[in-house]
């Protein structure tokens, strides 16, 4: 790649702009996007305007919001408009709203009536909704028409359609009745009609429906477009599939984000500035820094009983690792299932009982080796005396316990955030470390004091 | 939808087929399987002979391989050899994949000769390759054929096609020469060449490539089928968009689970045993427990020290938390940004310099935050003489140093994994704070001695 950048920087700046274009026409407009990234800003403008329209307006609306509005403040009226006429009318609404208003401004003056008024329905609906990243070009057909007139129809109408594998049935108020596939129609005889043709158990979803969960409908019936309807069933619009892939790819990142204790950020890493990260990262650190207060009351008050038995120190990380570790596990594992729809709160007692047994089974095998280890290496390898049998045995009953605990606490919090409607990917490994950790030394301090009879 | 599975097992125990099989046939193939899954499993084979052939195949793809092979056990030969007759080669092969030997020569000898010969072929493809999730049923034109010709042949040959919405253009030897969208072609004049309509720009994948870069190559440039390959540049299948959501959907929760400490598995976690669960956690669960090995040695050396100023130990959970979180933040920031593309190892200075921004202004922050809390809780509140400002500022110094070193471990380590062909996300949080934990003790140490003259 990084040569083609050098051939095509070198080629602006030798002035061979048809080789240029000869270059660039013969690429994708993903990947004409991928090579603007790399090069200087200053010569964005000029390779734009090397390139056809339509191709021009694919590289337009693969880029960053910040090199979209550098070329929109470099268009002339008549540049901007052409462009903004091979735009689909969601990519047009998304546009807009990631714009300035003073650029806003400039594009709605050169959409032409038509597209103006769709880019404002489109962004009367709530963020995430379905309504917000529908498109409302579709081709939609009516019931008594004949194969032949359908094909007809889209043949008038179809070049501007982002889709048009699936056609829609509407009846005289716009009541979505029916869907048809254009490889349907295509293997149709020219005189059946799309009644007969059609299936007539459409599904599809409210304009104020989440994107996520209409994406996970999409995914789930394998459709390549969702249709999405209002209060009273009318047809306003579609989700098309390279929408409600980009849906879940940000969804995925959303939750792993929140897992790892950060707030969810919209934008690629390394265009994400320093402190937008600081203020993704701070609140969550801040709040688990605080709430460790717990863990330092609970050391404070067994401070003598430590000072007595100074080994049991050693293993206070561990102890508190492994707990974090199998809390986290556990929790990760259901909020992960919960997004899948694998799970739903009400699997509460099925997860409980699945997660005591895998719990058992983690925690015996980890105190047989976790007693071994203590034996061997803290007290024979390390020559460490205080380490004592009894020592060990107090480390292993903690740890079996914890873990017990932990996964328990795990399990159930992401299940109880959604019950009340939080996001469970928050309950993840950060949280529950935190109530581990506190847990895990209260554990720890009550059988040390029952075995070595301290405290 | 509770309601409607105790009103199908009600017409099952009266005997009502036919009002149940009415009430199947409204429903989609996806919903079909979710009511099934809810169903005693003995009621399945009856169930599943009252519905329609193609409404049946698509029922069972959905299914899990353990109500597959109820089912096929139950079939006759006849029956097996209907269903097999509607699937589709890909799901043909994934079936086979999944059963028992002896399920699979069944199979086999009811699929016929061609579907045979297809499935062996796809099987000889690696496990997660774009050969092992392709069909090879897809509409292949030449390139001398006229749109009228085109047409005919997607008529004649197209129904039993998973997507016709995209045909692929071949020369003599099958080399993939050009595509053509189905919308291209139903806009097209009667007489026109496909040669001439053709885009020959063509983006494919070979059948080796992963099936993870097919399916995030075929989100990035929007197709509904990415076609494959093979090392002569002929055609040999095609990917389609349906495959690729499953494909994101599995990575996305692969890299969840490495993130956290769990081998990966492929089944519903309510469908997963104890003992695989616990297969899937036990490993790193000992790993990370063994290697805590370090923090205790760090301890032990440090006991004196310890005994001297007992105020010290309040805070080592604290900081050690505060560590983890920072550094896991940095990593699953990293990871997330490395697959979903907009990283590569090369980068590795511009992440470690914006990373180091970042924490200086986390470490500030919480540093600062952490004096106060110190001084007001730990020590006014919870009226602890021995918390002194000099203890505060050598908790506050480490907090700072800490994060410092946890985010550029936490940023460095997923990129170096990635560079040296290991998964990036196994360097999440529970192997940084491992690490992190280690580290931070020795930072504390070592302040704790220079400010406070100990140890």
């Amino acid at each position: 790649m990084a040569s083609l950048e050098t051939a095509l920087y070198a080629l602006l700046a030798e002035k061979k702009y048809n080789t240029a274009r000869d270059i660039l026409i013969t690429m994708n407009g993903a990947d004409i996007e991928s090579v603007f990234e790399e090069l200087p800003e200053e010569s964005l403008p000029l390779l734009f305007r090397l390139l056809p329209k339509e191709l021009a307006a694919e590289v337009f609306v693969e880029m960053d919001p910040e090199e979209q509005e550098l070329l929109i403040r470099g268009f002339s009226d008549s540049e901007l408009k052409e462009v903004m006429d091979e735009l689909y009318a969601d990519d047009a609404a998304d546009l807009v709203e990631e714009m300035p208003a003073n650029v806003v401004k400039r594009i709605l003056k050169q959409s032409d009536p038509e597209l103006r008024k769709t880019i404002n329905e489109l962004l009367k609906y709530p963020e995430d909704s379905a309504g917000s990243i529908m498109t409302t070009e579709m081709v939609t057909l009516r019931p008594e028409m004949t194969v032949e007139d359908a094909i007809k129809r889209i043949r008038r109408t179809g070049f501007d359609k982002e889709t048009v594998y699936n056609c829609y049935i509407t009846d005289d108020q716009r009541h979505l009745i029916g869907t048809l596939s254009i490889r349907t129609l295509i293997l149709a005889e020219d005189d059946e009609l799309v009644r007969d043709l059609m299936e007539e158990n459409v599904i599809s979803v409210n304009t104020l429906e989440d994107q996520e969960n209409t994406a996970e409908m999409l995914a789930k019936y394998d459709f390549t477009a969702m249709p999405v309807v209002d209060g009273e069933n009318r047809l306003v619009g579609i989700v098309t599939v390279d929408d409600a892939i980009d849906v879940l790819k940000e969804e995925a990142t959303e939750d792993i984000e929140r897992m790892a204790a950060i707030l969810p950020s919209d934008k690629p890493y390394l265009r994400t500035g320093t402190i937008a990260l600081w203020q993704g990262r701070i609140p969550w650190l801040l709040l688990l820094m605080v709430s460790a207060t717990f863990t330092s009351m609970i050391l404070s008050t067994f401070e003598t009983a430590l000072a007595a038995q100074g080994a049991l120190l050693l293993f206070i990380p561990m102890l508190m690792d492994t707990g974090g570790n199998s809390g986290s596990q556990s929790s990760v594992t259901v909020i992960r299932a919960l997004s899948l729809g694998d799970l739903e709160p009400g699997d509460v007692l099925q997860v409980v009982w699945k997660e005591l047994r895998v719990a058992l089974l983690c925690g015996v095998t980890l105190a047989i080796v976790c007693f071994g280890k203590v034996m061997l290496i803290d007290r024979l390898l390390m020559h460490n005396p205080e380490v004592t049998s009894m020592v060990a045995l107090a480390v292993c009953t903690t740890m079996l316990i914890t873990i017990l605990v932990a996964k328990l606490v795990g399990c159930t919090l992401p299940l109880l955030a959604k019950k009340i409607g939080l996001d469970p990917a928050v309950c993840a490994s950060p949280f529950i470390t935190t109530i581990v950790d506190a847990l895990s030394l209260l554990v720890y301090f009550a059988v040390a004091s029952t075995l070595l009879g301290i405290g």
